[in-house]
């Protein structure tokens, strides 16, 4: 097993220590944290020191994860993501063992695809994504880097996402619709056009 | 291989009979019914009786399951509860093979994991519960007694539901909503604000 | 295994490819393509011609399965249908072994179900049907000849859906509902009351 340590101590880290538990794949080592002051464990797991004991805590074969949730911004996922290419790390690619990912789709580093998750024929995505619980990636959907497709969104075929867009939760979006790049469109909503860069889309319904 | 008996002989008992023929732990006994007069056989098991018959039914090691459906009100579920409380007759806590739960998670007794329901790190989910098929319970969700989470709900990370509260087919549900008791959310609502206990939520698309 | 030829050679073919290279059923014989002009591969398979090369193509063991998808009308679908069946060639009844099919539920000949999808006790799905990735049939629903129920749909129990219909992605369907026959429902509506035949339902959320 490779040994990987996550960044981030939080609610979606919680999610992703199941999924990697799932899998046969890492074994997590600890947990970098951006408090100072932190109890020893999280979950179970040592907290290795804050954003500041990155480089002291990765040995060479050692893998990272950026377990930080992403909603309303890409911003802390990107920075972790540049500050550990800055230090020569390897970006994990994780999966659980409860999803299914075609023979000929393409995962970048970085990405996660958690419990359930199926990304479909042709399907390519980016680096430091999390594609998360019971999200379907249908066929030739490209998505680009630090993108978190939420929780069971449905991408239909074709759709094209840009870079460190969210797509809320129970999202749905129309075949071959093109999305752009850091685009927020919030839970449940019903794509049907194609969204341009740069904007938000909120429509609540209750 | 654990015995079970059934309470109910509508439409949800027979998912609930795939759901326990689907795991390896329960092997069912018979199916209690509230009618004076039914068939011998209900998807080919044994009709015990009706609810009169309770009593004499159930042996020292069975357990029980209430496999009546809840849509607009839990009292049925919670009277039936009761009565099997009352004879000292244990609930089962049942589990799909095909549902995903984490290690971290609680689910009481009496409640159901349905086909492909997912409950995820941390979350506490309270006793005589329907977590019904494709749905999805997020990390760290609280759900009291009494409550139906629907086919194909989202509940994302951190919501709150209090006990006797239905959440219907395909509704999303933003992370830390809190929803009290007795609430009810009809099919395909995008919950993004808190909802008050005692309260209907119904807003018809189509 | 048992042999199966392709009839389409679009996106939805690359997914139909993705499912039965998963299951341990079918081999793929090849792809039968509209086009007269094609490359000699499509996924790494053999083209074998144009639909005139139908009769030619099929050896009397092989299977056929219709691979061409459905959103605004089932015409081609059925066109193919009456094809294969004038020239004697039998249906492949495909299913994801990622999906969950319950031993009461009855599939129809051509009938694909494919990753992820659940089909619940007693439900009746005709011929020719796509029941798409992830999509959930509860228990007791019926479902006609050549209809599409697409990605992420949620049918309740004992909905009923005629002939040559399509429900869009991420619909839901409240319990007991009527579908008519050559109904069109857009993606993401909540249906809440029947639907009569040839009829299309559209609401653009965003």
């Amino acid at each position: 097993m490779k040994s990987i340590i996550l960044l981030g101590n939080g609610g979606h880290c919680k999610s992703c220590i199941d999924v990697i538990e799932n899998s046969d794949e890492f074994q997590i080592k600890g947990i970098i944290t951006k408090d100072k002051n932190f109890s020893e464990r999280f979950m179970n797991y040592k907290i290795l020191g804050n954003d500041a004991a990155i480089s002291s805590s990765f040995d060479k074969d050692d893998f990272g994860l950026i377990a930080v949730g992403q909603i309303k911004s890409a911003i802390k996922r990107v920075l972790l993501f540049d500050l550990l290419r800055k230090n020569k790390i390897k970006l994990a690619t994780v999966r659980s063992k409860n999803s299914l990912v075609s023979r000929t789709a393409l995962l970048g580093e970085g990405t996660i695809t958690m419990h359930n998750a199926i990304i479909n024929s042709d399907a390519k995505i980016g680096m430091n994504c999390i594609l998360n619980t019971n999200c379907l990636v249908e066929h030739d959907v490209t998505i680009g880097n630090h993108c978190h497709i939420s929780t069971g969104v449905i991408l239909n075929g074709g759709v094209s996402i840009g870079n460190q867009s969210f797509i809320g939760s129970g999202c749905v979006v129309k075949e071959g619709i093109t999305i752009g790049d850091n685009v927020l469109v919030s839970a449940g909503q019903i794509v049907m056009k194609d969204l341009a860069s740069n904007t938000l889309h909120k429509k609540i319904l209750d």
